[in-house]
């Protein structure tokens, strides 16, 4: 089955961002929105921790952030903010609890999340770590939709990032997400424009514009063939 | 703990390279030796396959082409014949048959092997179908150690290799093939010159020269931070 996802209403793509940490990919998603390039505007900011920087950067940028304390039924709780807003498109920046299928089910193939490892690989928590311990070469980020699994759903866009013999988990944690601050604008900037379709769980990229949401070309350059990571 | 990895007597690294099918790993170990860029010598090539492509290239670059049928006691065929080369290093190139307990642990890292996938994701057979079928836009080869596992032995070099919209099987597997063919001779050049080390499951490549045995600078580029597939 092929389906288009996100966006579903006219105008142009409305976005919440979902963040729990210091927000630096929520960041790199205003800076694109602020730029023209995200193709679409972040309504609002949820998190659920109160003291999350990334509610500091959405105040900044002159975002609603909202915080979402966990209690009673989350999802509940979830599913009456975002219908508050109203968003085409979920996107989770670094948010650390899981939603439930209830969530899921009411954005389906419309939450979008990204993960520090090259997915199947290394899915949960602390990636990073354990693709160190297991002594891979080459690890990565992945831009996915979120499905009932915990990172199992379709694959929008991956990138390639070397593993260096001095690396630690937060060396190697670094290099990854300055790599995801290209990587999530560009994946978002996809759906937001209308260029992604669902083939089952492989995700097709649409070339070029598809009509006056901001669509422009395509995202960073494909990975090099044969790069050697020792 | 830490520890070299071949080659363990003086003189140049004896290889004994090991194939089942076409032999295009194989040609790609010759050519790197007839340059003078593969560290070592191939001193024979084994077949399990009476017909392996593997065998007629072995004899075209004047090396032993032996075929070892598979029958009886094959940990004990495999550890006879390789004890008649004396090999320092073992390379599985398109090796379809497992190699028992027995063997693994007389050639403890001493055995190489190569899979066309960024392991630990989509071990085992039909590594590319798997991808695609899993959709994603990142995959690649590993060259690694071989333990008792199915390709879980400790990783030597990897490289990513895009996927594209339109890949099949075939079209993915013969882009991996590519660049598995630069990418082996590299890694057994690292080893036969004595630039690996072994910590427990993390493998390390010592820079630069090691002394007089053909070493020379680093393989390949680093994979490019970043590269987007989609």
């Amino acid at each position: 089955m092929t389906q288009g996802v996100a966006p579903a209403g006219p105008g142009p793509c409305r976005m919440v961002v979902m963040a729990s940490g210091a927000g630096t990919n929520l960041q790199a998603l205003l800076d694109a929105e602020a730029a023209g390039r995200l193709g679409g505007q972040i309504a609002a900011v949820l998190s659920d921790r109160p003291g999350a920087g990334a509610l500091e950067r959405a105040r900044a940028a002159g975002k609603p952030a909202i915080l979402l304390r966990p209690a009673g039924d989350w999802d509940r709780a979830v599913l009456d903010e975002l219908a508050r807003w109203q968003p085409d498109l979920v996107v989770l920046a670094g948010f650390m609890r899981l939603l439930g299928p209830a969530v899921v089910a009411a954005y389906r193939n419309r939450i979008l999340n990204i993960h520090p490892s090259l997915l199947p690989a290394f899915p949960g928590k602390d990636a990073p770590r354990r693709a160190l311990e297991h002594g891979v070469k080459v690890t990565g980020c992945t831009v996915h939709f979120v499905d009932e699994g915990v990172d199992t759903g379709p694959i929008l866009l991956q990138a390639a990032v070397p593993v260096r013999d001095g690396d630690d988990p937060q060396t190697l944690h670094r290099r990854i997400q300055r790599v995801e601050h290209r990587l999530y604008p560009a994946a978002v900037r996809l759906v937001a424009t209308g260029r992604v379709r669902l083939e089952g769980r492989r995700v097709r990229i649409l070339k070029g514009p598809s009509g006056g949401r901001g669509a422009g070309p395509r995202p960073g350059a494909p990975v090099r063939e044969g790069g050697v990571a020792g």
